[in-house]
């Protein structure tokens, strides 16, 4: 459960560390930061978790996400994982692709050769990173919710279903929604998890609606500029399912923005705040 | 006065441009950032200068600086242009140092060989540029102000002291206040400008106001933990030629900040809310 604070930087009113420890679930080191707003001594704070997504570090959020004025404001850690293991040893897209392997881990446990040995992101993302943190910062673990971008949106969404009673709110900007239905989704899932759709199931967020899983709230913001919205990210199936299941989806079309962090960093207040308030 | 727009992307409720053109004081291509807040067709909005510091070019603060929430609130257009002339016919420092040559312009009209050529951001940032986004953005130039971090708080404040009817506020981040006394002032100067000191004195902050200069108003953030506060910074030389000249000088020292964009970030919507008081 040790780890090393590679930095540690005064920022709008609290401190980002970027953190690096050897993980037990990918058996390589991983690397995140989190952001801690000055408190009270003793006082424990609610967590908000952000996957990124593909081609990303945790650094592109923490340095283009423009997060910390918000969560100083309203008193949230803000914690950004890595994307994938990485190092030497990682098996990568055979042919180097962006959208798999090495920056591209879809937030699953990988069951295929030669993934199945390091690409461990669900369990990584939902059991040992949690562990390491509630020790080492002042998280309260009741108070949690969950948010990511297009292949992290997928991550926060698949995650937030599966644990409805640890994240108290899911959001996501521009998320793959219905990974099994994209090319994404479907060389991704075909690659770490083999061809049988029935195990993808729990690594679709349409797909696990289908299959009765709920969120307590959620919020989703899509702009309408981005160039992955009709092949890859389809919202639309995801509010098709929302509405066959009673849950109550609040989907914003964000005229003109695209899929970049100029997009992210322009509603993730928005979004922090809607957190908050589900946290208080 | 034609130029290229590399990219322009939704922001904010504004428009992030990033513009490339052929540049007559630097006989190079020259890449600037500007920021336009949404507005009302013919109004003409109030113009804040952003000059960066050694290493970076527009992209640092366009990526990091966190100014387009408030740019955006307050009505204020943001331009960044780069800290240097770029190109294979650019010389650069002998050595390669980061304090010269690439990425470090010093904001001067360099007399010296091989620098002079290209090295003329003096005339690029207070002539040529300013007649560029005037043209083809919805600037009012009777509405302007200046703000820079480290050697860009340098020409912001040189700047600033020299056009102060065009300039209606000052303010810097961390800045080089009296580079004719510290280590990466005087190689820029004498490379720059060569041996002789008086020339140096109109791209001094401290000289300038020790010579009469004035600004109508100035406000500078300093971290408490930055590096080169020190040895490179020395902001109570700039306080002790304010009081003397009777300039009314706001220097806030900001107890563990250091001399990064989380430091920059933390403090630029204080700055430009107060830029746009003076801008109204």
């Amino acid at each position: 459960m040790s780890f090393t604070i590679d930095s540690e930087v005064r920022s709008h009113g609290g401190t980002q560390y970027v953190c690096t420890h050897d993980s037990r679930a990918t058996s390589t080191p991983m690397t995140f930061s989190i952001f801690v707003p000055d408190h009270e001594g003793a006082t424990k704070l609610p967590v908000v978790w952000y996957l990124s997504g593909l081609t990303c570090t945790h650094a592109n959020v923490t340095e283009k996400g423009e997060f910390r004025e918000a969560c100083a404001e309203l008193g949230l850690i803000f914690v950004a994982p890595d994307t994938s293991p990485r190092g030497d040893s990682v098996a990568d897209d055979p042919e180097g692709a962006y959208d798999f392997g090495l920056g591209a881990g879809f937030y699953v446990d990988a069951t295929e050769a030669p993934y199945a040995p390091h690409y461990q992101m669900w369990t990584y993302i939902t059991d040992e990173l949690p562990t390491l943190i509630e020790h080492a910062f002042p998280c309260d673990k009741d108070r949690q919710s969950i948010m990511g971008h297009s292949m992290g949106g997928h991550g926060a969404l698949t995650i937030g279903l599966s644990f409805p009673e640890r994240f108290k709110a899911v959001s996501a900007f521009a998320p793959i929604v219905a990974p099994s239905q994209v090319p994404w989704g479907k060389k991704a899932l075909t690659g770490y998890l083999g061809d049988d759709k029935n195990v993808w199931r729990k690594h679709d967020a349409v797909a696990l609606i289908e299959d009765g899983h709920q969120v307590p709230a959620l919020l989703i913001d899509q702009g309408s500029d981005d160039n992955f919205l009709e092949e890859q990210l389809k919202p639309e199936l995801l509010q098709t399912a929302c509405d066959q299941a009673g849950i109550e989806l609040t989907l914003r079309m964000q005229h003109g923005y695209d899929h970049s962090y100029y997009f992210i960093s322009s509603f993730i207040r928005d979004h922090l705040a809607w957190h908050q308030q589900r946290l208080a």
